[in-house]
């Protein structure tokens, strides 16, 4: 069985459970605080950083876009139209454009552990870069489910767990959103609680 | 023929040329000062970043990853044992891991234009691991040439054009360096010169 270690708040993580989720993959969630950078973690990924997915008799698959890669060659792959990275090289550019865009530029500006308090500000243009997105194609990447809605999803949420997210700005995106929220693999990320820091009114609200 | 948004000193533009030489593709380079967002090249890019590769009646693919993923999928693949992603799901994790490791944290710690002024303090930890890759294999990645190497030289060449690389510090990184540094790939790395800012004293010897 699969093992992932995760914080359950670090929007990356949340990217890969989703993507399992999506599949229909079990896994184990074991809880890894980064930041204490424990000896035994940094052995099984150097880069000191969650996720890390354990599978049995290989090498640790450590990262966001790594695990999501190595997910799509051994199980996604076999799925045909129903894999999360289409096949045409040019439609995987489209996804991972926006898995990256989420992954790196939204993490860096707004769902991260440093800049949480800047959150509020860039949360706005990313919001409307959504809702455009939103707006012109049925999902983020084309007209199915991809890799960049999970992406998206998985970092939105950790704003919206915060309370940070101000969907009355955007109704594309707060619809795309409300979508992406009622899909079984969205579940376990909705019951997330962290002790002392419990989640935003709405946020495991599937009609907010 | 593909054309190339670039900058000479961008580390991640450069990873993209080594990967174009080694497969031995023409581009058209064009330079890029991201830092002006020129609205024509946000068009092109939204994260505003270079590089950009432009394709013929082909959608932009942005961002040095994206870029390596696509030479792969549209000409590495064919190249069999020479391509420089492997095609086994688990070595692949290993190839990308490390090619993400120099593109995002060696970036973010080192390369990268905002942390010129840390680099000098992080690069030897960042040339201790390159060390240690490089005694314990025969490319950072395994037993031949990948992703992972020309992503790790593109980067280390921007810190080694500023004179910041103390290589006297460990050979085995050194002797991998300049194995890199023989490349045919990698001569028009070697011959980019800034206006202003001429490259540090061994920049372009072969036996620095």
């Amino acid at each position: 069985m699969l093992s992932l270690l995760h914080h359950p708040l670090c929007p990356r993580s949340r990217y890969v459970r989703l993507i399992l989720g999506e599949y229909g993959i079990e896994v184990r969630l074991v809880e890894e605080r980064s930041w204490e950078r424990r000896e035994e973690f940094l052995l099984v990924n150097p880069a000191g950083e969650t996720p890390v997915l354990i599978t049995d008799g290989v090498p640790a698959v450590p990262g966001a876009s790594i695990i999501a890669e190595y997910i799509e060659e051994t199980e996604g792959a076999a799925r045909g139209i129903n894999s999360l990275l289409p096949k045409e090289p040019r439609e995987r550019v489209e996804v991972r454009r926006l898995a990256d865009w989420y992954n790196d530029k939204f993490y860096e500006e707004v769902s991260g552990p440093v800049v949480l308090r800047a959150a509020r500000h860039n949360i706005r243009y990313h919001l409307a870069y959504l809702g455009w997105l939103a707006r012109s194609r049925d999902w983020l990447a084309g007209e199915r489910l991809t890799l960049a809605d999970l992406a998206a999803a998985a970092h939105l949420s950790v704003a919206d767990y915060l309370g940070e997210v101000p969907w009355n700005e955007d109704d594309a995106a707060k619809h795309w959103y409300a979508r992406l929220k009622s899909r079984p693999a969205f579940r376990p990320i909705l019951a997330d609680t962290l002790a002392g820091l419990p989640p935003s009114k709405n946020y495991a609200d599937l009609d907010f």
